[in-house]
């Protein structure tokens, strides 16, 4: 007999999921291991930038009342008395009609106000002095790149759970993090589960399938930003099972399982929450793959039962257990990137839940276009090396054609959606692009 | 004096330094570690999918002759006779009138053709028997997913060079890769130059900066699939700094230094490569920023010559050493994947260069947008953070306009562009999208 569940919306289950969630501890590493973290405080500048008055160009510092006078038929000549090399200071005083070489990024002398770019200076040596004649006036401040004109100190340059990428990783050596604050990963535990699964490296069966959703989910969840934590297949034995989940829990910080969640007469997972006295949130949601996932929580933990379906499980873990990833990282936008684009190609399937269709997303002359890929079988595993977005197409239609408008989600994305901006925006919101 | 050079086209660059490239050898590591590798060789199938014909619904299998005529008005009971967990194989005969309970994924019985969906069994007991009634009748082959049905054995599911996802670390689990051949990433070494340099972690002084490029380099490598190898700041003596190159070159692939490259009086990398016996490509792009960027070869091997302006030095890496890079890990699109556009602010200032300017990808309503971020000035290095792709704008103009059309060039990406398209598309292609 068939246990009866009541699906709940997938918004309704990520609002119950995300209840639940945790921010985790930080703490400092080497600029050299931070790249693809997340800063576990703001970013601050410690100085301005430009922290010195200094020269956009290569050319000659002067003093700008010393050129007013300077035109075409009134060349003035300067003595070149000097050279400031880029780290270096002109210490000496500048009198009438004298420069000095600088370089790129040195600092301006202190009591010249403006630059002389190469290409304007005629050079020439006279009585083995250097010289040069300039052709025009400067007026001050010409070609200075001023203190502090690019940044304050003190400014934010980039928020607690920002993404570390090569740009930021700069901003943090310029402003003297030779440590760097990271949000701690969470760690994430899975036991795979299913007696049909074999080991990756078994002879198939007969009725067996090679365990690829474990393997899978590792993977997931590094792209997350978590740290995950194998432990193995599950046993048969109920006891066993029980006592595996129960030691997994002191372990991680969120517990994944993968099978066992649907309602087949040796899906065990449900007794296994009952006996551990877990709260079981939802353990059916109206959407198509992954309509079992089933979610419980423990003592502030949560217990994520992804599908043992390949597809039905990817889809579970982006959409319910990579925000928690994120949001314990500390990240401002912990779901995935919501979109819109073109559907390109027709997915004429009768659609009576939201449904979440594998795609892969190509850019045609600046549009964005959404192809379905594979079958969409959820238990279809060849297509999912293809996908970087979900087509999330609402139930209740009778299919969709070629060139409507749909919404997707990116999965290779570091920068993602607030959940304002994921759970209501544009399920449906038609006609905006402009199809000509 | 300055000395003269003569500025070569972008793609003329680029080109010279692919004439270069070299592909790297393979390993074999663990699956579990193989996230974010390219694979090393062809992933193929070793078997059918599914390897059997098993059910895609939990249900009752049947002989589909059995329920020929099967109606609402005359509904044709069946018993069900045993059961089949997912792993699991049915042995016995099935007579006439006779089912067997199946779970999703489990192996159809030798003698049955067809799958009653479990809505469609009224299940009862009679007798002590289970049975269930059936009202329609089902075709041969009904609600089976047949043998090969979704990959034959053989069939190559991704190419080598491929970066490894989530989705093809479940291939490689499906298809029994235990070990995963990867393509061995290039050793990078780096050096920075320049006597403005300060570490990380040392107070500011008047003229200097802190190095921030050979950080920032670092995690570019790392972006593009490289293994980066710091090799510290220059000595500023001739003789010391030759050595270092020298020694340097034994032990990467491909040797980056930053800084020393400018026509100023104080960069002395020129006279470096001509110690060396190095034979420089070029020493001046038609470009900005990083019109200084050189590259020279020696023996095969490359040695880029980054700028030592922030920005200048990230453009310089992208262009020039990622598809080295990319190159080198049998990947076939190694260039930034090239996209179009529309601009999403004003860009007035006047062109005489192709000019890359760090921008911000949005999507509109569907359509890519591309946005300038910070001032644009070659050594502003707070605008890199925010950067995750390159607008593109040719030479030869007197600025450009929100609403036009542009190619922007995306640095977060996995999937890059072969070099044709990269080189030859639509540098000035107009009109092609649709403002409205």
């Amino acid at each position: 007999m068939v246990e009866r569940r009541r699906p709940i919306k997938v918004n309704e289950a990520i609002e119950r999921v995300m209840r639940f969630k945790r921010t985790g501890s930080t703490q400092f590493i080497e600029i050299e291991d931070s790249y693809g973290h997340f800063l576990g405080e703001d970013l601050i500048a410690d100085h301005d930038v430009p922290f010195f008055d200094r020269s956009p160009y290569d050319g000659f510092a002067v003093r700008s009342k010393d050129t007013a006078h300077a035109s075409r038929e009134n060349p003035i000549s300067f003595e070149v008395i000097g050279e400031i090399g880029a780290g270096s200071v002109f210490e000496g005083p500048i009198g009438n009609q004298q420069a000095v070489r600088i370089m790129t990024g040195a600092q301006i002398p202190d009591n010249c106000d403006a630059v002389v770019m190469l290409e304007l200076a005629n050079e020439y040596e006279a009585d083995g002095k250097a010289m040069f004649d300039l052709k025009r006036s400067l007026k001050p401040g010409e070609n200075i790149s001023f203190t502090g004109e690019d940044t304050k100190k003190g400014t934010v340059l980039a928020k607690k759970g920002t993404y570390i990428n090569p740009g930021i990783i700069a901003l943090l050596a310029t402003f003297g993090y030779r440590k760097v604050p990271i949000s701690n990963s969470p760690v994430i535990g899975i036991i795979a589960t299913g007696s049909e699964l074999l080991e990756v490296d078994a002879e198939l069966e007969p009725g067996k399938i090679r365990n690829s959703n474990a393997y899978m989910v590792l993977a997931q969840i590094k792209r997350a930003g978590g740290i995950p934590y194998y432990l193995g297949q599950f046993s048969d034995d109920f006891d066993t099972c029980y006592q595996q989940v129960h030691e997994a829990l002191e372990k991680v910080d969120i517990l994944i399982t993968t099978g066992g969640v649907s309602v087949g007469d040796y899906d065990y997972l449900p007794a296994i929450y009952d006996k551990l006295g877990a709260n079981v949130l939802f353990n059916k949601i109206a959407m198509r793959p992954g309509s079992v996932t089933t979610v419980a929580e423990l003592g502030g933990k949560l217990l994520f039962g992804l599908s043992g379906n390949p597809s039905a499980c990817y889809v579970g873990f982006e959409l319910f257990t990579r925000p928690m990833i994120r949001a314990f990282l500390h990240n401002k936008k912990p779901f995935l990137k919501k979109e819109y684009a073109i559907l390109g190609a027709d997915f004429k399937k009768p659609n009576p839940f939201d449904r979440f269709v594998r795609g892969h997303l190509t850019f045609e002359y600046g549009k964005l276009v959404a192809n379905p890929v594979g079958l969409d079988k959820s238990n279809v595993v060849t297509s999912l090396g293809q996908a970087d977005i979900f087509i999330q197409l609402p139930g209740g239609t009778r299919g969709y054609e070629k060139g409507m408008e749909v919404v997707v989600l990116l999965l290779e994305d570091q920068e993602g959606t607030i959940y304002d901006d994921f759970a209501s925006k544009g399920l449906k919101v038609r006609g905006r692009i402009n199809h000509g």
